[in-house]
């Protein structure tokens, strides 16, 4: 209970807000859904997308609807050998602002992990200088 | 609209449901507070964590009182030269759930940067077998 309450520099004020996490793509579910779509560029067959994200039907319709609002993904209703089936594709625009995305995450992570290195106590107010 | 409804294999179900996305810890808000907290050891005051993820009071507390709950951070109130003074510091449950929450986190961006290859449409569909 000594240190003393010195304001952050100028540089290190924001430095954790991370404001590149786009809110609509972070949500845990729809980062899931994301990630499979980033990786099945024709997209995918609701059903298939909902095994692999281990989502309910109604959980699923949810988030994409959300996404789709958002343009991010696209809904494509058709038919496949006369029975209905539903396409779900990445947007363009919603392939930009994924790996927007996951560059923010990839510095979140290496903002992390430079505790792995284990700071001794005096480097890890580096962020922090003095009044 | 010519593909199959194909089940994805065994091996592909829940593929990208990342169980280990701890939600309490995935918040947005919450990921950048227990970010400087890991990468400040000793703990920072309430001012300074505040500026670091550019929060206010009330949200700050609010996040505060939720990590808090979950055993992930804790609070310290005291004086600094006759000054309250509140520091906040990572627990040491906190520091290994958070460290295994990023190493889901990494999984993730793996999975997501299999596009940045630029995946030619046949093997966009590679957790999917023919039923």
């Amino acid at each position: 209970m000594t240190r003393r309450n010195t304001p952050p520099n100028l540089a290190a004020v924001g430095r954790f807000a991370y404001d590149g996490l786009e809110r609509v793509i972070h949500e845990k579910a729809r980062l899931g859904i994301l990630t499979s779509l980033v990786t099945h560029r024709e997209g995918l067959v609701f059903s298939d997308l909902k095994d692999l994200c281990s989502l309910t039907d109604g959980n699923l319709s949810r988030h994409l609807q959300v996404l789709s609002e958002a343009g991010l993904v696209e809904v494509i209703k058709g038919y496949d050998r006369n029975r209905p089936q539903t396409i779900c594709r990445l947007t363009d625009d919603g392939r930009r602002r994924f790996l927007e995305y996951i560059n923010v995450l990839e510095r979140v992570i290496a903002d992390a992990l430079t505790t792995a290195k284990d700071l001794p106590a005096a480097d890890a107010t580096e962020g922090l200088s003095p009044a």
